[in-house]
């Protein structure tokens, strides 16, 4: 079996690897697809080497089938087409590996997703860019039969996308703003629309704007509309109800503030690497809400599943390029120099 | 009739002034008492001079005692005593003058508090430190008549820290941690214990932190203290459930946000007057939520009078001096000073 693998700063190699057999509580996947992230785009350039031990297999927005089920799964069996929701949160691998202990407060207060131990698998343990890979049952999410497997490596994505909606409280009839048209800001105003918003998106990436207006999203130049007076006029000097920021640029965090109503919403779906200057008089003055929206929950996955597989995301307009194991440092290099690309899919099947 | 008059930056002068009889739907109030806050020292040190229309009569924490009612007012005669809830949306003001046109959208969506053409009485029209002052009949309260009127003149800001904890949804058993202990903080502290909460006070001013203590608060020097790891021990490492960030400082914008626990609440409070770095990783990792609570609505009113009457909030004990109108410039230059100044308070009848 190969597995491709991060050795160190933009080196990737592929090496073969002895599968390792589920224990209890475990599924071993044959993965047909993975997806490439903007986090695995982090790990490439070392900006993680403090968290990610080498030489580390990534991967985290899979699809596959099962190849085999360890001691005390239920309800999974080989064969059965899937996607992982990768997180591994201490209330289930304290339990599963007999170690004791109580689980953490977030855990107990049923935010398992944001576990603060919580293992991301792809990151914290090996992830699913190689031929077999044994994850805890609890991740599995069974996909329908209409919904292919190189189309289900987006749920993940989707997934993240659902959420970012869900903690937003978009309603019918919503006013809502998405700063940022990467690959999860494009999906967040198509699961926005979707839920019935009227949506406007600010991007300053040429291709990005091209390819979200290809897909019937109202798409402006941040650096050529005045947004707030945009979105002024269109809310008959109202404001937006909720605001995703999803660039993580200072220009996102000064232009967020200045797009909601009273009582709106602004929810941070991007990762600041540095604090920005945030206005936060204008908190203070419409009595604006924030909040930070973080992966998923398992009702999102399943929100995921069906907007993938009901056509919704017009998936295939999303994918950028489907390489072999071996192309995984090709495609890094490719989504760090930006521009035209959305999502790269690796076959880990070859 | 007498009445202090803001002229120009650091000049406060007593001036002889006609009474304004009172209109339709509106009274005419014998002011008793008035405080004096942190907004009025800004008008003082000439930083809302392109708000404030000079010579401006400034004051909105007040008590006192209708003398004449205007047309068309019911329920309302001479005698009531009253505290004024010093907002004047033009959901209200439109209608009562008969100017036309449609309320924004802020007063539409009952958000008329921070309606978007609020006239805030005493500052963007005249205020209560006169004797007789005129005002819209909707922004009256009675005064139960165990609340004194020298105590009744901090209602409204009794009412400010009422908004805070009800939008920062304080309930009974939750840990919050208030930033910052001038009037205002030390208000919110006190209300929020009141609604069941356990509460940590941080301050650095050694007045305010011996009076918190003095009130039975439990404060911590903020410069003395590890806070973030003093309240993870004091949550068993969850952290708090709501912090109010009442200090305006790039310090609290910082500390805020290494408080809460996983979904915890940040409520801003205090008027920042540049954007501080904040950590938005912070509020992504943990899906931290944040709301600014401004001024207040006629509950949190009610409720303020409640606490006030009921000597929940141990008013004489905030009161650092009672001046009469002569004496606004002296009290507005000692709370400039700092140090040992809480809520100083213009008797308005001499």
């Amino acid at each position: 079996m190969k597995a491709s693998q991060y050795r160190e700063k933009f080196n990737m190699g592929v090496a073969a690897c002895v599968p390792r057999a589920p224990g209890a509580g475990e599924v071993q996947l044959a993965v047909s697809h993975c997806g490439l992230c903007g986090t695995d785009l982090h790990v490439f350039q070392g900006h993680m080497d403090h968290r990610v031990k080498t030489p580390a297999v990534l991967g985290h927005e899979m699809s596959g089938v099962i190849a085999a089920a360890g001691p005390g799964v239920d309800g999974w069996a080989a064969g059965d087409r899937v996607s992982v929701m990768p997180l591994d949160p201490c209330s289930s691998y304290l339990a599963r590996e007999g170690a004791g202990g109580e689980p953490c407060p977030a855990c107990r207060a049923g935010h398992s997703h944001i576990c603060q131990r919580l293992r991301f698998i792809g990151i914290d343990v090996p992830g699913a860019l190689q031929g077999l890979w044994t994850v805890p049952a609890h991740t599995l999410h069974r996909l329908p039969d209409n919904l292919s497997l190189e189309h289900a490596a987006l749920v993940e994505p989707i997934a993240v996308a659902c959420h970012d909606v869900r903690l937003g409280e978009v309603k019918p009839g919503d006013y809502a703003v998405v700063i940022g048209a990467g690959p999860i800001g494009t999906l967040v105003a198509l699961v926005a629309q979707h839920a019935g918003a009227r949506v406007l998106v600010t991007e300053v990436n040429p291709f990005r704007i091209q390819l979200a207006r290809d897909l019937g999203l109202n798409v402006v130049d941040a650096r050529e509309v005045d947004v707030p007076a945009l979105v002024a006029e269109e809310t008959g000097t109202a404001g937006a109800d909720v605001v995703f920021e999803v660039s993580g640029s200072a220009a996102g965090a000064e232009l967020m503030t200045k797009l909601p109503r009273t009582r709106g919403r602004v929810v941070i779906v991007a990762i600041f690497a540095q604090p920005p200057p945030v206005n936060l008089f204008q908190f203070f003055w419409r009595e604006l809400k924030l909040c930070g929206a973080r992966v998923y929950e398992h009702q999102d996955f399943d929100e995921a599943i069906d907007l993938a597989a009901s056509g919704v995301i017009p998936i295939p307009r999303l994918i950028s390029g489907v390489y072999g194991l071996d192309g995984v440092q090709q495609a890094l290099e490719q989504m760090l120099k930006g521009g035209a690309v959305m999502k790269i899919l690796i076959d880990c099947k070859s």
